[in-house]
């Protein structure tokens, strides 16, 4: 494609209301535009190329593990809904209006009512099983405040699956054909990814798995160990006791000492001098029927609340007590709180038991307690994994330590079980021709959001350095003053048609700009190869070469350009 | 593929609420699915991969002109809307809805209001132009009784494009252009099709042409010469004068006689024995603030309501009076008005005009006048085309007579002018560096409504005949109880294998089903050829093979199969 025949909308400045580096570079190199209302984005010619590459690769994937796409509409009725019981459940990200008949609908956020509608219409014996089906389609959410560009946009593009099964073996098969499905695709994008365990969240089921893209600006944080495969969401991630054995006390007496305004654990560990992993912080939160319950940790961890709130004795969602709630049933205010005499249920974290000759709050405003030792000065305690880990700890897997990265969630596996089917009556006849509910899997990739991981990923001061795969173009050819030499445009043509007969995608720079403009473009755009001609490069029989990461340029004889970008190419696949 | 990893679908039956072929043949064949709301569809995998082949089509043809594919989201905020105007004037086709801010928004039944607004803010200036953008998005029309399938559903697929000019001439270049674009895709998928001159209707602009696949069944009747190119929608068609010249009168007197009870214009001639084209019937409707207009036609022919509302003299949309209004301003009842001695404003259609001798309504209950003539019983009339054309006619372009046939609207191409640029200030900065408005054309095809018309034209009393070109599959293997012969399961994988070798999109049939099912649905999803293989086949090296419509079998060598195979789909594309 030649530049003139191509909206080609790049943009000097950083757009004001862009927050993230992809958000920018984005907008920048025009490949989305937003409309006026927040979250909704339309792709540019640009942008759709890249978006479509990424489909092409998920298209082809899903269809080589046997998956089978279909299409389902983006309008669903509240009836389906209903069936499943997420009319009721679903916040106000669930966008609900009513036709002209006035009869309800929604927007799908997501297609399990749909697909278990179809699939307990289509599906009815255990010789049709299992199927996978899935689609890539427009989806919408309703966010309270979309923000980042296509990273949380209202309206985006997503390839959905949705696997059925006679039992639960069944799905554990297919659920492995995904996972090692999604390692391809993500292989295949040219991206640095990792699958991590996960917490399958309301939407149901049990084993699940979360597919990160990595990038130091990502919103999750994935704790993986330096040894072995395990990674997982740190809302996951298992925290042993640290260190795994109780040292031995000193033999020190717990004592009381004053710490006037001395609230938190930095506060504390200054004033007395010590280190903040021997002080013990304790939380309270709401416990059943708005009893209270104290949650003990160790000063340097921080409080895991998905861990905690799936704990019996304590409700869900993790809600902490009042000031007013604690200073009236412990008598004391929050930075002095202690698990020694607490007449309240009390949860320790697994690490907090291991410290001996430990400080915390007296339970007393402006004291706080020195020397205090587990099973001497207070029982020996009830014990939950209830704080993230940190980068050191030990990984769960017995294979050693834990690493901290940030990543983008981009993939999502889950086993369903039968949460959907049983309720929505979704039933074959197995082999003795007995009814029973189908077990079910979901598979999910979020298309557009992978074009602005890949660039929070890939990005350097100039602009965008797509991984070769999901590129615009592959290679950009840019006339050093065309539009002054009718023999420089010849020959560029001529190399135009047999980069393009080579099997490249090739973008050729035909506007009449200077080369600084054109070089800055390219670079923003971030087409992963680049060749200039100049008139010099005519009489010498060269031309320059610089991939998208390189310092330098190359000089590469004309005759040899072909056969040279075909090797660049192959290398980068 | 193979029958055991697709979801095959069929149904013997006839589903009880189609009322079309194509919809009953989508829902036998499994290509669609409804969902419990009316207007929205599943595609099932057998039906995407015709849509699928349908997009590749129109893409490949839309980017051989030069027009470049983006993607505008489907929910739409109500402000651009309002900017053009349309937010008040569109019915409740629209569907509007609120966002959890209580802001406005729709789904888009067209783009003209997102891509008017991204060229706004794109475009700078004449050396950008022109541009023709197009889309294959979700479109959603909130139909009042959805039906005949995809047909008229309420969710569908619209490729749509926008093109932006500098001036008239410019999109009168790029309107040829897609003229045939839309000739040479329609082609390319196989269907018997007519560009016709078409009524913009309320999208506004001047030029149009509607593009029709020709169907029996089809809901739009087209006026074409049997001589040359012209062919317009019916509602377009200009009817001329029949005969071209008022014959002589014959001398007879008018005269009133009496025509009791004898209301139609059939009662009429059936009781006085003449032809109906002798008659002329007169109709009263609205005219401008309530007055009334005579229309008056020859006894055979149909008024066109569109021609008639475009006069400036008749209220748009066009009303009739009322029984009550008639008797009340006439003084008689509807079956006997005649325009003799008529006191309001008389509008005569061509055709009318030439009757001699005729007979029409006396303005008097029960009697009837004979032996009209205009020009000595009554003024010479003030004409006017407002009647349908008829087969027979001659052609408006003056070249042989026309013909009428049955079509179903898949494309639609406009000239829009600037009703949408001017609205909403789509400016760029001309040669002289002057602020002009852009003039615009717009582009649509129904995706999805292919499919359907595509089946209209082409099946038979088995099922559908797929044109080859989006035929789900192209060549269907039919082995006769392989399950029993390890030999022939063999053979089969063999024969799979090479024919997917050579390029050719096979669909296996696996299923231990007996030949009779095998064959049906193979017939019924409209597979354009069959080859079977049994047992006998592998002794005697020969296959059976059947094209869709074929009425018998070939028996071919098997060795030369493959190449015979090639040989038909070049033959088909």
């Amino acid at each position: 494609m030649r530049t003139s025949q191509l909206l080609l909308a790049t943009l000097k400045e950083v757009p004001a209301d862009a927050e993230v580096i992809s958000h920018q570079l984005m907008l920048r190199a025009g490949l989305i535009r937003k409309l006026e209302a927040g979250g909704l984005y339309t792709w540019l010619p640009l942008g759709l190329r890249v978006l479509r590459k990424i489909e092409n690769i998920i298209r082809e994937e899903m269809n080589q593990a046997g998956a089978q796409e279909l299409l389902m509409p983006v309008v669903q009725p509240a009836d389906l809904w209903e069936d499943s019981g997420r009319w009721a459940q679903y916040g106000p990200e669930l966008l609900r209006f009513k036709d002209r008949h006035q009869r309800e609908f929604c927007l799908g956020p997501t297609h399990e009512e749909v697909i278990t509608d179809l699939a307990r219409r289509e599906l009815r014996s255990y010789k049709q099983l299992p199927m996978n089906f899935y689609q890539i389609q427009t989806k919408f959410r309703d966010e309270i405040r979309p923000r980042f560009g296509v990273m949380r946009a209202r309206e985006f593009l997503m390839k959905d699956a949705y696997s059925f099964h006679i039992n639960w073996e069944s799905l554990e098969q297919t659920y492995q054909v995904m996972f090692q499905t999604y390692n391809q695709i993500f292989s295949r994008l040219g991206l640095k990814f990792r699958p991590v365990l996960a917490d399958s969240g309301n939407i149901g089921g049990s084993s699940s798995h979360e597919f990160h893209v990595l990038a130091e600006s990502g919103e999750d944080a994935i704790a993986y160990s330096d040894q072995s495969d395990y990674a997982a969401n740190i809302e996951m991630a298992e925290a042993l006791a640290v260190p795994d054995q109780r040292p031995e006390a000193s033999g020190v007496e717990k004592a009381t000492v004053e710490t006037p305004q001395q609230h938190s654990i930095e506060d504390v560990s200054q004033f007395l001098n010590i280190a903040a992993q021997q002080c013990l912080k304790t939380l309270i939160v709401k416990g059943e029927e708005d009893s209270l319950v104290a949650l003990v940790l160790r000063g340097d961890h921080n409080l895991n609340a998905i861990k905690a709130e799936k704990l019996s004795a304590i409700s869900s969602p993790l809600t902490f007590a009042s000031d007013e709630e604690i200073e009236q049933q412990i008598g004391c205010n929050v930075g002095s709180l202690g698990p020694v005499g607490l007449s309240i249920p009390t949860i320790v974290d697994r690490s907090a038991a291991q410290v001996v000759d430990f400080v915390c709050g007296a339970n007393q405003n402006g004291q706080h307690l020195t020397g205090v030792n587990w099973g001497r000065d207070l029982p020996e305690p009830e014990l939950a994994d209830i704080r993230d880990v940190m980068a050191g700890d030990p990984s769960p897997d017995g294979q050693g330590t834990l690493d901290i990265a940030r990543g983008i969630e981009v993939g999502h596996i889950f086993q369903l079980g039968d949460k959907y089917s049983a309720a929505m009556n979704a039933n074959v006849l197995d082999e003795q021709g007995k009814s029973v509910t189908m077990i079910m899997g979901c598979y999910g990739i979020g298309v557009s959001r992978i074009a602005a991981a890949a660039i929070e990923q890939n990005h350097d001061d100039k602009g965008i350095c797509w991984p070769a795969a999901i590129a615009p173009f592959q290679v950009a050819i840019l006339p050093m003053n065309m539009h002054k030499s009718a023999r420089l445009a010849e020959a560029v043509a001529q190399l135009y048609d047999e980069l393009t007969a080579a099997g490249m995608d090739v973008l050729l720079d035909d506007r009449k700009e200077r080369p600084g403009v054109m070089f800055a473009d390219m670079e923003l755009i971030g087409i992963p190869h680049r060749v200039v001609l100049g008139e010099r490069g005519l009489d010498d029989g060269m031309v320059e070469y610089k991939s998208r990461t390189d310092k330098d340029n190359q000089h590469i004889a004309r005759d040899e350009i072909v056969s040279f970008l075909s090797g660049q190419l192959k290398k980068s696949v």
